[in-house]
């Protein structure tokens, strides 16, 4: 792409002047709003800008269009692949007050909420609706967020990843312009799907500001339960077991003994500490009964001697906030580290071989690194946990991760499950699909002619 | 978009040269291939060819880049908004010989086939693994054709659409590139969702080559069964009230008296002449039977007597063939008429207005339409039965499709919910979704500059 002649400080002036407070440029919003949480580098921003409406956004991006500024959207920045970042600096949009449930629809199983809301914050909206939203990130991130890095979590088992839950966007595009990308209609042959080509682009694309969720309704029914292994092995024949006969499980977890030791800790909780599957069933109380007897003879044939269930709201909470909590507990093994969350995904009958070389490779590397993931879908996360100062370790890590994303790209996976590409990936993509990037970047340029929509992620034009 | 100079003789003769019998001018296969099946004029190909593999679709579409020839991809001819013709002339590439399974990956659930296979003959290359491929629109389509259109079909309520069930594609791009849009892991971040922007484009953005789709295990039990209405409304807030608890209902299905009356004649049944749901419910033996108690009730509350059920292949298949059978059982409702199928889709609380309000409009212009659909995904068939040669009622009947595309839109939903755009509805993509149409044409621009890939369809640059 021909180098785009920017005009930043005339952006600058512009939406300060147009925003006044809600425009601000002190040194402790530029780097909080470039906090990325791993080994990639902050790079500020010049300004960070409160939007309170889809207005907002739209007269911050048109103002940025004029001075060909970069725009860079953010959520609660628990993104993990450098996603926030300004390379060339620019104007950081914060949606943090755009968090409002506009439209629930329950009788259609769906709901129309601005970018900023929490899935926590939706969930609790929800409340006396019967529904819920189902996608949960470790996080407790924005579905604007979510929605940009196709985001999944422990129920993309049962219920799909942000891929198959978004209905429909309003966005504003890089020329300005609001832009509803779809209908509240479940299924639509109309044209080209812009939908999902704007979930998962990482804020490239355009800007959402209003999102169309679908929801599920809460099962009559929910029982989860933990299930320990004589080996990692063991354990992922199970998972592999489980997908292959088709039995709906709703979250079906592994964690690496390390992590269980690091949750024991941080959690205090009590589970053995070996290979565990955490497990969730949704149901009536017939089918969940006969889900969880079916479950258990499979892991009986890898060696599970029993199957701990938990039936109350409160026990269930206690496990699964620790498993949400895993990155944090994982963090407190080795105090005053860095943390590295890398991920991959690979069709189910590869899931056993690639944890198991992935395992031996950070041994070989002597890295501390737990392994954790929603191993029902074949995606699983590395833990690196790193003392920054350490050159050499650093380096290793990168090796592993780059073996990694090979590893998982020779078994027909993918370099990333959930986290994105950002500004991590980039070579990985390249190496996973290969001509399918240039049309994307055709695309990219097509869209955003001056590149200011989060430029320097998912590849370098 | 500025005129293209198409050079389309040169093309013919290159690709005669190169495909000798296998390059068709003939009268009757132009024809052919251009077979509407509705009130849309065909406009012939100049030459059909007849793909073996994906050198051939590459180097055909290398031929036409080089001398900027119109190509439209044919699988078996049964779209239905005008998405084979060739305003512009061109080549037809016929997919029917490339009708192979590639890989069938059972233990990860899923296959890859070349596109034109069709759906029932990739159930029968399925028929020992245990699984099975759900889409089912009426026709046997061909799983390119499928993919192109986006379509659905009676399962989709359950199992999704084609949006849901195409996990990847090899495609030929404008420039003649053979490009992979994904990989087989269930899930991805890594960078723009091609596969989705190609599912449902239409051969416009590129020609697919191998499609890898998602499979289904083949449920334990399957039971069928068939309820009677005393009127439309009540049918369809059984439905709706169906879809809001949550009932994982396989197929449910509305016929009108009219189709009910058809469906008896053309496939020598006798279900009560009144409206009708027919339902099919998957699982084990103790979910279906709990599923078609809980449905009993809420079809109960509507006036719904009662619920034949049929547990044997047989009789399931009779009933199934003779739904798939419906546009041809409604065709001989009116000998020597022309039908002409459109189909819409909106949000589920608004579905028994929407039918109602279509109803009256088709009595109020005294046309012969039965109606019937995927009411669970508030999805449903008009279809038009008309003398070719009664232009007023051409007229009436163009009035009656214009005006329920606007009452789909004006619910919230679409003009089509698996038909496509193609010549047919551009006006109405139009309405429905505005500004991002424009952005749909820049990608199209953007990825083939010279409007060589089904020109004229979906939009007109």
């Amino acid at each position: 792409m021909q180098q785009v002649t920017r005009d930043i400080p005339a952006a600058i002036a512009a939406l300060q002047a147009h925003f006044g407070e809600r425009a601000s440029s002190g040194q402790s919003q530029r780097e909080q709003h470039a906090h990325t949480t791993t080994w990639i580098a902050p790079e500020l921003p010049d300004l960070v800008v409160f939007a309170e409406s889809a207005a907002d956004v739209q007269r911050t991006v048109q103002i940025c269009a004029e001075h060909r500024c970069p725009v860079i959207p953010f959520g609660v920045g628990t993104s993990l692949e450098g996603q926030l970042n300004a390379p060339e600096g620019g104007i950081s949009i914060d949606f943090s007050r755009m968090d409002q449930v506009l439209e629930i629809n329950a009788e259609d199983l769906n709901v129309t909420v601005q970018p900023g809301i929490t899935r926590e914050a939706l969930n609790i909206a929800l409340r006396d609706t019967g529904l819920f939203f189902p996608i949960d990130p470790g996080a407790n991130a924005s579905i604007g967020g979510m929605t940009a890095t196709r985001a999944s979590g422990t129920n993309a088992v049962r219920y799909g990843t942000m891929r198959e839950n978004v209905l429909a966007l309003e966005i504003v595009n890089a020329q300005g312009q609001i832009v509803h990308t779809g209908t509240r209609a479940k299924k639509s042959s109309a044209g080209y799907d812009l939908t999902h080509l704007m979930v998962g682009s990482e804020g490239t694309l355009g800007l959402s500001t209003a999102i169309t969720l679908r929801l599920q309704g809460i099962p009559e029914r929910i029982v989860s339960g933990s299930a320990t292994f004589p080996s990692i092995d063991a354990a992922c024949k199970t998972v592999i077991d489980t997908i292959q006969l088709g039995l709906p499980v709703a979250r079906i977890e592994l964690l690496d003994p390390m992590q269980v030791q690091a949750c024991n800790q941080y959690s205090q909780l009590s589970l053995p500490e070996a290979p565990l599957l955490l497990v969730e069933f949704h149901g009536s109380d017939a089918t969940v009964d006969e889900q969880i007897a079916q479950f258990g003879e499979l892991a009986a044939d890898h060696g599970c001697n029993q199957i701990d269930t938990a039936d109350s709201l409160e026990e269930r909470n206690r496990l699964w906030q620790a498993r949400h909590d895993a990155y944090w507990a994982a963090r407190a093994l080795k105090p005053g580290c860095t943390a590295h969350s890398t991920d991959a995904c690979v069709p189910i009958s590869r899931l056993a071989e690639c944890i198991s070389e992935t395992r031996e490779d950070l041994d070989a590397n002597g890295l501390t690194a737990p392994i954790l993931g929603h191993v029902g879908d074949g995606n699983f996360h590395v833990l690196l946990l790193l003392d920054e100062s350490d050159t050499d370790e650093i380096t290793r890590a990168k090796g592993v991760v780059e073996r990694l994303a090979a590893r998982a790209i020779g078994m027909q996976g993918t370099c990333t499950g959930e986290h994105g590409i950002g500004q991590g990936k980039q070579a990985y993509l390249r190496d996973e699909l290969g001509e399918a990037v240039p049309m994307m970047a055709a695309i990219k340029r097509a869209l955003d002619p001056d590149n200011i929509l989060n430029p320097g992620k998912i590849f370098s034009l």
